[in-house]
């Protein structure tokens, strides 16, 4: 697996590709890549002819009190991955290849970066909309691939896409799971085991929430008061946050009708976990998008 | 001269100047074209295949008590300034097709916008790289072409291309002046006579800043004092700013050494209008860039 390190290295390349006529698709991460990566890059080369992975730890989308220092690297591992799941190069830069010391423009969203996660990481959104939007002009990509794990991200990212009337089209993807239901995450890394067997309440909890709309609870506080009892049920989990939104916009709904997203973070002991689904409540029949 | 309203429209025709190898260049504009514009056109049509000519008076760009209302308009006259020039297309959309009702993305610049006309208009770079942002993403172009009249909105537009990482060459034109030294502004069209003959007070006292220069005298302070002395004596004028700054970063300068911006601003009457030379003092030579 190609790996390059440096934006004037990879330009050339994707160039070369576009001359010939190819379609490129890209897939953001930040590396430690798990199954819910490998189902993205399985995508994308499924719909181009060539697929470019960044794998890039972005320091500016943590906050000062955040994991990054910690937050677990293995680029020998993602290559492998890369390699299996079809992609044809990765992108890999330091940071300083990324950021100029007196670097001074970003991309800010308002409204959808508000609430959920924007409320608990002030900064984090600026630093997404800031890297993928360097990482759109680097690689230049006809179609970009985001899970639908981070539900805010693909829905900011979305956002920002139309807004800044980027010619590219964003394809979410959806969550993978373990067999048991956890949601795929490389912060999965930090539990131990008695903590990965709490984290199960994240999943317990939405289901608990499709269980409840499917037999005919539309109101929007019940169900969440319902879902932040249930998690408060496991010791080892403390609530960020559960809310019930439009998966487009991220505003607070009353009633479940039409598409919703529930979307919810838990710390598990020290880490934070995030999960969520969409439910479709269409004329009495409910369902997970 | 075609007139292309829509995004929708646009896009396939670039698209089929690409598929032919075709080079494109911009000249983003607001429309109302005078000299210096045409000489944007001009270069652009001399440097690239295909030349795009956007004409667009942007909202977001103009702060609440300014002359977006008034602010002169006149597609029919622009289309055959383009057509002489030399360009392919005006790209001419409405607000309406550049902004969406809830469109909630920007593109934000530190340091740079914070003097100078940022402090006057502190909304007004956001709505620039904005905007910017937007063409570049819809046009797509090789190279952009700005003039060295707007000398902040120049450094500003490097500086979201450095750090964003745009594939977009930016290249400034000089300033095209009327013969008595006036700098070409679709805002002269506001001054009456008296005002019109008052706004030569602008030129004359940069070049009085630059003989100042020529003869000896590095230090900004001064400079700038005696600059501000000079436009005190019209009447009809009064200061919004006068600084001496770093051409890249905007910073003020203590002393003229190397490159030195010397940029105003100043209202003839109720009409602001803004002036600007560069100076390159190296090894006792002054010369304007």
């Amino acid at each position: 697996m190609k790996v390059i390190k440096t934006i004037e290295e990879l330009r050339p390349i994707i160039k070369a590709w576009r001359k010939e006529g190819q379609s490129v698709g890209l897939v953001p991460t930040m590396g430690y890549l798990h199954e819910g990566h490998k189902s993205l890059i399985v995508k994308a080369a499924a719909e181009n002819d060539r697929v470019v992975v960044s794998d890039f730890v972005n320091p500016t989308q943590f906050g000062v009190n955040e994991d990054l220092a910690s937050y677990p690297r293995d680029i020998a591992r993602d290559a492998r991955v890369c390699e299996e799941a079809g992609a044809d190069l990765i992108f890999h830069p330091e940071p300083e290849e990324m950021y100029f010391r007196d670097s001074c423009t970003f991309v800010n969203m308002g409204k959808l970066t508000e609430g959920l996660c924007g409320k608990t990481r002030p900064t984090h959104f600026q630093g997404v909309c800031t890297v993928v939007c360097k990482l759109f002009h680097i690689v230049a990509p006809d179609k970009a691939y985001f899970g639908q794990k981070d539900a805010q991200q693909l829905a900011v990212i979305r956002r920002m896409v139309r807004d800044l009337n980027f010619d590219i089209e964003i394809v979410g993807c959806p969550i993978v799971r373990e067999e048991d239901g956890l949601a795929m995450s490389s912060r999965n890394t930090y539990l131990d085991d008695a903590e990965r067997a709490a984290a199960l309440i994240l999943h317990k909890s939405l289901m608990l929430g499709k269980e409840m709309i499917g037999q005919g609870e539309h109101d929007a506080a019940k169900i969440k008061e319902a879902i932040m009892q249930n998690i408060k049920s496991e010791p080892l989990a403390r609530i960020d946050y559960v809310e019930i939104v439009n998966p487009d916009t991220m505003e607070n709904v009353d009633t479940v009708e039409g598409a919703a997203l529930i979307a919810m973070a838990v710390y598990i002991g020290k880490t934070r976990l995030i999960d969520n689904i969409v439910i479709v409540n269409d004329k009495n029949k409910c369902r997970l998008l």
